[in-house]
């Protein structure tokens, strides 16, 4: 591996625990709304959907924020959903109301339909991306590959949208354990064949999003969402490419399970700003890296403000390896991109101009 | 106080940690929605302000769910924002959007302009509808009178309404601390005057409910919502009326920080799902009672599921004293007011007809 003092390889060090000359910084949803070149770029795309599957539109969006600011690490430009969309359940996107299926699950009948997509066929636009991507990243920075995690996909399968509380599909969990088992295990498949697509195509860190895990009680988290991400890592362990790759998972409030999470043989957890970094890695201890966990509103106060809650972020962490600073959830459209510098300059402890 | 075996004072001893011959249960927002008598009476009042703002209709459906069910105490029916609104934000419901502030605070001047409403003139619908309950209910169970937390009102009064990141009232505290201060103090004494009047007409346990107080950092939530909470309890431990009231603290999603939510002085934590009741309990030892914690989703589950999934919030919390079973957030729409009778029989070890 190179050396500790380079934009090229801090994100990747952090995430091995070794020591680096700064913390390494990337933001979720960092390729977004609140940036006017991607607000420029997602209307010549005509739809969000014409933007994720049109590989050289999402890798003109991906390098726009590593561009702009010295972020450590790109994140592929893609959603959640496009595997489920792959599995045939029509996504589609309703304006002011965010992502729907057409066709949900509904019954172990419909379960039992599924499959697992071939990520270089039917999502063959998601590879294409990542070797733009890494084209024209040109190694600046490592670029992270990403897929939604079984529970949450399945969220969204169940209650064919977004949901406030998510109770279609936690009573299906519930009254149809077997058929929820079965959609879970062919969901961690498809994702782990999505993720090892990703990573032969050239992506340099994985990361699974699981948004909805943190709805569940500590004992259906580990049996309806946990499980399955240990499930991932065993598969990924099994394959050429990304064997190598490091593995961030991130259950959104699901802090009451930090444990079984590290010990799901990932490399890294993101976290979010509802527990504090030093409590978080007392409780995980020297398994796994840490990423986040900036509160995202923290980016609409003054730049002091934030330059001041950035400190408090990083000493709670304290002087080890292992942290990656993000946010605890995806940067807002309401955003001014001059703070998300003030952010990055004050992770770096470079001094304000 | 009476023997343990009687249903009027089940409840109020669990809160003091006294031995019981069942758990006692009641069901947050037990009075609504998901029962036909409550819709007739919602139909009959015109609006659902109309309903909270007349004493008599209150009454009749804070009732409604302790004449159906073998529930172990009644809490009165009323919306958090009554507060605000006797401030003169002019509270209103729009149709599908919950509830709106007409004139939000939005600067330290708005701030300056709000006073602590006597609650026997602009609120005197409120402790007549106690007493009316008070003399409805003739002693089968305790009374419950509650109000929001001056976080979660100073969310309502800075956004205008709900929202999914509350990001404005969030800059407002990180920008303008000291008028963020002032608006929480000023709620702290409103809602502790508020409280205690419902105390004096008869209120014989009280509640606050910290809806959004887990959408804050530790940090933030122990300085803006947790130091506001320990306020009312001083304030309370000083009144006539409501010193030997038990008081439950309920900060949804604030599982962080449970700790300096026990010291605040109150008798009882509520608690949300996403923590289990054994490490709860180990966390915050015997200073306090704990109410929940069933994830309210179980209701939509077949009656064998919620029996074993409220057998599992049992065995969690333990052959102590000190448990007052709940769900972890309120009741919804769509529950058969059946699986409700399934759950209430289960909580207190009767065998299902």
């Amino acid at each position: 591996m190179a050396d500790a003092s380079d934009r090229s390889n801090r994100f990747l060090r952090a995430l091995a625990r070794q020591p680096v000359d700064a913390t390494p910084v990337w933001i979720m949803r960092q390729a977004g709304r609140y940036l006017p070149e991607y607000r420029a770029t997602r209307e010549r795309a005509g739809s969000f959907l014409k933007l994720a599957q049109t590989p050289e539109l999402a890798c003109e969006v991906t390098l726009q924020p590593v561009e702009r600011f010295e972020l450590d690490a790109a994140i592929l430009f893609s959603d959640i959903l496009t595997v489920p969309d792959a599995m045939g359940l029509g996504l589609h996107f309703v304006d002011g109301e965010g992502p729907k299926l057409a066709r949900p699950v509904r019954s172990a009948a419909d379960v039992a339909r599924l499959g697992v997509p071939d990520p270089e066929q039917s999502l063959r636009y998601v590879p294409d991306a990542v070797r733009l991507c890494r084209r024209e990243l040109r190694g600046r920075v490592p670029l992270i590959g990403f897929a939604g995690s079984p529970w949450t996909l399945a969220c969204y399968m169940i209650e064919g949208q977004g949901s406030r509380d998510f109770s279609r599909v936690k009573a299906f969990a519930l009254n149809e354990p077997a058929a929820m088992h079965a959609l879970l295990d062919v969901n961690a498949r498809a994702v782990a064949a999505y993720l090892a697509a990703q990573a032969a195509a050239g992506a340099q860190a994985l990361m699974v999003f699981d948004s909805w895990g943190g709805m569940l009680a500590p004992a259906m988290f580990e049996e309806f969402s946990c499980r399955y991400l240990a499930e991932i890592a065993a598969l990924l362990r099994d394959d050429p490419h990304a064997r190598d790759l490091p593995l961030i998972l991130f259950s959104k409030g699901a802090n009451a399970s930090l444990e079984a999470l590290a010990d799901t043989g990932c490399a890294a957890l993101g976290l979010d700003w509802t527990i504090t970094l030093d409590r978080a890695r007392r409780r995980v201890g020297d398994r796994v890296a840490l990423q986040g966990n900036l509160d995202p509103a923290t980016l609409l106060a003054s730049p002091d403000v934030i330059r001041r809650e950035v400190r408090r972020v990083l000493d709670d962490f304290g002087p080890h390896p292992g942290h990656v600073f993000n946010l605890g959830h995806g940067i807002t459209p309401d955003v001014d991109p001059a703070h998300v510098a003030v952010l990055v300059d004050a992770v770096h402890g470079k001094i304000a101009a």
